[in-house]
């Protein structure tokens, strides 16, 4: 088990991207999520004035709101649309930020099938307007998080189409990728990464 | 009324930032509203590659999911929540961009309740960043829109909250913003002021 400097047991995400039924069930989820920690390390940031970085809403397709009296509007039908962008983005010393934060139970390799092609596609223009743009990818029952850069995905994702393999190898994203130490405050301190990388 | 090159008639949204009902009358209003333009001067944006710049989905609190079989998960009960941050970002020639997009139907003045204080707060944190950072006015019944940048709105969101006045002069906003014209494809153009302005 995963555990935290202050004892808190880790929990992990699914291994893939959470679909509404594993967003669900992440709700009830008492113990942390990769997401708490990013939430967690984007609040540090922006508290200490580091970088600005924020979560996106997720996208919902609003149908049908009530208005009671004298109380809030009650969305009463909505469903959960698929986001077309990375879940993540903001400013880091001017420089625009963007990135995907996924799991996996895997221990030798990271399935693809985390990703979807329109997250993929944002990617690459993000990387064609020169902002800085990755993945954080956790090893979840390895206690292994890297981050890798998205230039470095495209290829294995453009070889998957070609009916080339799914995943990539985990010797590839410890050659190509940059592991980042679990820690307290803050808990994934990916902008010491970045700051190496860019600055 | 204002009209499009094409024809279309313009229909400006409501003066203050969208409350959840006035959100919901912008659903079923047929015409344009500034909202829309962005959001197709965006997609024009992406499209053509010149800067990869979207709005943040209407952040939600979900309450309660049914999971029907056989069919997508709907959300029964949900509520609007106040957004922490800008509409709108993205990324040009590797720049992080925060803006936000507001209506006034006054001729003389930009009331300035038509910001929030989180919203204002959000800005000053991008500009501290070096973000570009910056609001489109639109004086609806003059068809006039500026590009107003972040830290010429704070002295008059500061002001305000010392007992000052409630609205931003429309003179000082000629002589401090950046006047834009409403075009076609693209609807509008912030991009070339933020040219002119930044690189």
């Amino acid at each position: 088990m995963i555990r935290y400097p202050n004892g808190k047991a880790y929990k992990p995400l699914n291994t893939s991207s959470p679909s509404p039924k594993k967003l669900e069930a992440s709700y009830s989820n008492r113990g942390m999520t990769l997401e708490d920690d990013l939430n967690e390390t984007n609040e540090y940031y922006v508290s200490k004035g580091i970088a600005i970085v924020h979560k996106k809403p997720t996208p919902v397709q609003i149908v049908k709101v009530d208005y009671p009296k004298r109380s809030a509007a009650v969305i009463k039908e909505a469903y959960f649309k698929q986001a077309s962008t990375t879940d993540y983005n903001g400013v880091y010393k001017g420089k625009h930020l963007d990135f995907e934060a996924k799991e996996t139970r895997n221990k030798t390799s990271f399935p693809l099938r985390n990703f979807h092609e329109h997250q993929i596609e944002h990617m690459k223009q993000i990387v064609k307007q020169n902002g800085i743009c990755f993945v954080i990818l956790m090893f979840s029952t390895l206690q292994e998080i890297y981050l890798f850069e998205a230039q470095f995905l495209f290829p294995y994702w453009d070889a998957m189409k070609k009916d080339g393999r799914k995943s990539i190898p985990k010797a590839d994203i410890e050659k190509k990728g940059h592991f980042m130490e679990l820690g307290y405050h803050p808990r994934i301190d990916y902008i010491k990464t970045i700051d190496k990388l860019y600055f």
